[in-house]
């Protein structure tokens, strides 16, 4: 049996507590706010067994206070965030990462087996902690760095918060001409689907690889607003290879 | 039975003629290549029933040379493409457009029935052919007309070729780091399937529509590529609406 303590109440906290439930092997002992004095709530549990993580999904910008206030405790002490290292957390103590690179809705369930989880601790038998709990809520753990979790976060940005907009364009577009917005959908999908198998590289389709320029420029002037033109011409440009492919 | 025959031998007109296949109630009398001569091409089918459709799958340029040759045909004549009006087919036949919206590839077979096949007509008894054609192989028909076209065809390249090149980049960012991009697979299909039930006005996360420009700034700084940089702030400024939503 795994001890976890949960601090926090947003959605990967709700998230994790839910899952964690379903497991026979992991108990959430307490969920705490983060809000105020933690260390009196937590000493306010005093008759709660002692926990083998403490694991903080609050804000990024609050993890370092809420850390230092378990800067006594000898758990383990994890965040769940994408872009804070793990040197944040208070030195001296055992800390860990574990980052479900997923994007949480609250109202929204999910099914946690395919989600990968990002793991990082500094020593062994922590890693080997977190990677217990980690394989009993789903079937894909990466051991991922500081470093490479700021850059995952990077990419999550792109593959899911831009791409996210670029829907809410295309849904726009249609609306204005009276086009429900589910006819997307299985192109949507579809998209999403089809480089399971194939490279984005490969995928690409649509005039910008094709170097069409007559149906380019008839595109960008069909366009009304400016931003829209913009974010046209900067993605085509980017598609057709104008820049070099260097982060 | 809907007799039908198919010119051109790329993409789409292999998919429809493999989806048409499976039907007992179409049958695909010829596919014809679209270089060189069609008339004879067809003449010399002499033996072949008359075609109820006359189908173009050709690329957007080469329509209105193909379908000038039918010009005496009193077959319906379609073209299958999002941006191509129906005007470009010549005057005088029964001519329409029959669109189905979505990416095909070589290699990938794909399940019709969910595809949204956008049909056009001039006369109603052609647009319930080709409604009778399209229920045939599809779920999912709607009547669009050649402007609402062009739009959807828009709408197309920004949640469909733009949205895969923002997986390319995402993959790249991760590669720089020895990350697989198979990692990104989870995140990439919720993201998709968030907006089946949910707006993606509401299904939208991340810095820039939190307004965080700790983490916007931080972000941009860490990308080393210009390009990479100057879609970040484009795509971030479009998300934190310092441009009106007007097409």
């Amino acid at each position: 049996m795994i001890k976890v303590s949960l601090i926090g109440k947003g959605k990967v906290s709700q998230h994790l507590n839910n899952v964690f439930d379903k497991t026979n092997t992991i108990s959430v002992v307490e969920v705490l706010s983060s809000r105020g004095d933690l260390i009196s709530k937590i000493n306010q549990n005093n008759n709660a067994p002692q926990v083998d993580i403490y694991i903080i999904a609050v804000s990024d910008d609050a993890i370092h206070a809420v850390a230092t206030q378990l800067a006594q405790t000898k758990s383990l002490v994890v965040h769940t965030s994408g872009s804070v290292s793990i040197q944040m957390l208070p030195e001296g103590i055992r800390r860990g990462v574990f980052y479900p690179l997923q994007s949480f809705s609250e109202n929204c369930s999910i099914d946690f087996k395919e989600i990968p989880l990002c793991i990082e601790a500094e020593k062994q038998e922590d890693l080997n902690l977190l990677n217990n709990l980690a394989a009993l809520i789903t079937n894909s753990v990466f051991e991922i760095s500081s470093k490479q979790r700021k850059s995952l976060h990077l990419a999550a940005v792109f593959v899911n918060n831009f791409t996210n907009h670029l829907y809410q364009i295309g849904g726009n577009i249609c609306k204005q001409q009276n086009i429900p917005f589910s006819i997307l959908s299985p192109l949507i999908s579809e998209t999403a689907r089809k480089v399971e198998n194939m490279s984005p590289e490969k995928a690409q389709t649509g005039p910008a690889i094709r170097n069409d320029t007559k149906t380019i420029e008839a595109q960008i002037n069909q366009l009304e607003n400016e931003n829209y033109k913009k974010i046209y011409r900067i993605l085509t440009d980017s598609i057709s290879k104008k820049h070099e492919e260097k982060l």
